[in-house]
């Protein structure tokens, strides 16, 4: 998606320790505008593939999937990184470790929301090493639901996680792939 | 909006403690087209309002503003519940307790994200006692930008603090008000 490189090259911001800062327009601001426009490419990747729910992770993938599925007409299912008051009754979890925050979590959600009559679309913002992915697939794994694919905003190839799922066989769809960055520079895989 | 109270009558339910579980249409599982509509209720609400960006806080808040977000075309700023790595630069901080958690934390936001050039709408799910809203509030009220009221999908009116917002001057619109609930019934406010 075009946008989303100009986008990233235009108010992205390289932080020291490999960080890309979107935060003015996919992050804690987020563009409304390129928001919708979003999701209506995820949605147009994914058309004809019968995909019944959109699950992400909190909170950053929150946006872009309300976004899909609001042009999609599917539910979007949250996974919470924890167990909290809110969620009773049976839940699937999968141990998920976060690089960019240093710590290991649960993702869970609760079995009423994911099931085997399901095809799911998993939408995130980032994809670098995949572990939030990994533990998503996982949850439609024990609530025996079908991935249909995965949507991404913006995917960190260097790192991995993308080209680890592909060679898994799962259709990763990503909007900007970002093959190296420094700096100075960003270099995008096309 | 009569929709919510229909939906929070179908698919509510109330869990001991006061907690009102809408995890299959407005929490856990957002239902899509609903989520749209709330994002057209609250534009209509605040048509005219000279509303500049939106406000909210992780993580439930969020579906429901980007979804405002869209039909309004304005930026969707939300603060982060404490510092984590991807926030550099200079913040606004204020401190805020969650009673469903039962934990304090810092309500966060970078100073690029919102000015004294701002006419904020700020949006959330959920309004009991309203720390949460107050918390917004200081963070506008540090970086200058005016508050042109709020937009809330549910207010527990029996917890009091949407009219003491209220009672402070600010407009604050709910789409639907709850002034008692038992695990047998919901009264709302008309």
């Amino acid at each position: 998606m075009q946008r989303m490189e100009e986008m990233i090259l235009t108010q992205g911001k390289v932080l020291p320790g490999g960080i890309l800062k979107v935060g003015s327009f996919l992050n804690q601001q987020i563009d409304s505008v390129f928001l919708r426009e979003m999701g209506e490419e995820i949605a147009s990747l994914y058309s004809g593939s019968g995909v019944t729910k959109i699950l992400t992770i909190e909170s950053s993938g929150i946006a872009i999937a309300a976004a899909a599925g609001i042009v999609m007409g599917v539910p979007v299912v949250f996974a919470k990184k924890h167990r909290t008051s809110n969620v009773d009754g049976a839940i699937y979890a999968a141990p998920v470790h976060s690089f960019t925050h240093g710590i290991d979590y649960q993702a869970v959600v609760s079995t009423d929301y994911l099931t085997d009559r399901d095809t799911v679309l998993i939408v995130d913002d980032f994809l670098a090493s995949g572990n939030a992915l990994h533990g998503l697939v996982d949850l439609c794994g024990q609530a025996g639901a079908r991935v249909a694919g995965m949507a991404i905003a913006i995917e960190k190839c260097f790192q991995g996680g993308g080209d680890e799922l592909r060679a898994a066989g799962y259709r990763v769809e990503s909007l900007a792939m970002i093959d190296s960055m420094t700096d100075t520079e960003i270099t995008f895989r096309r």
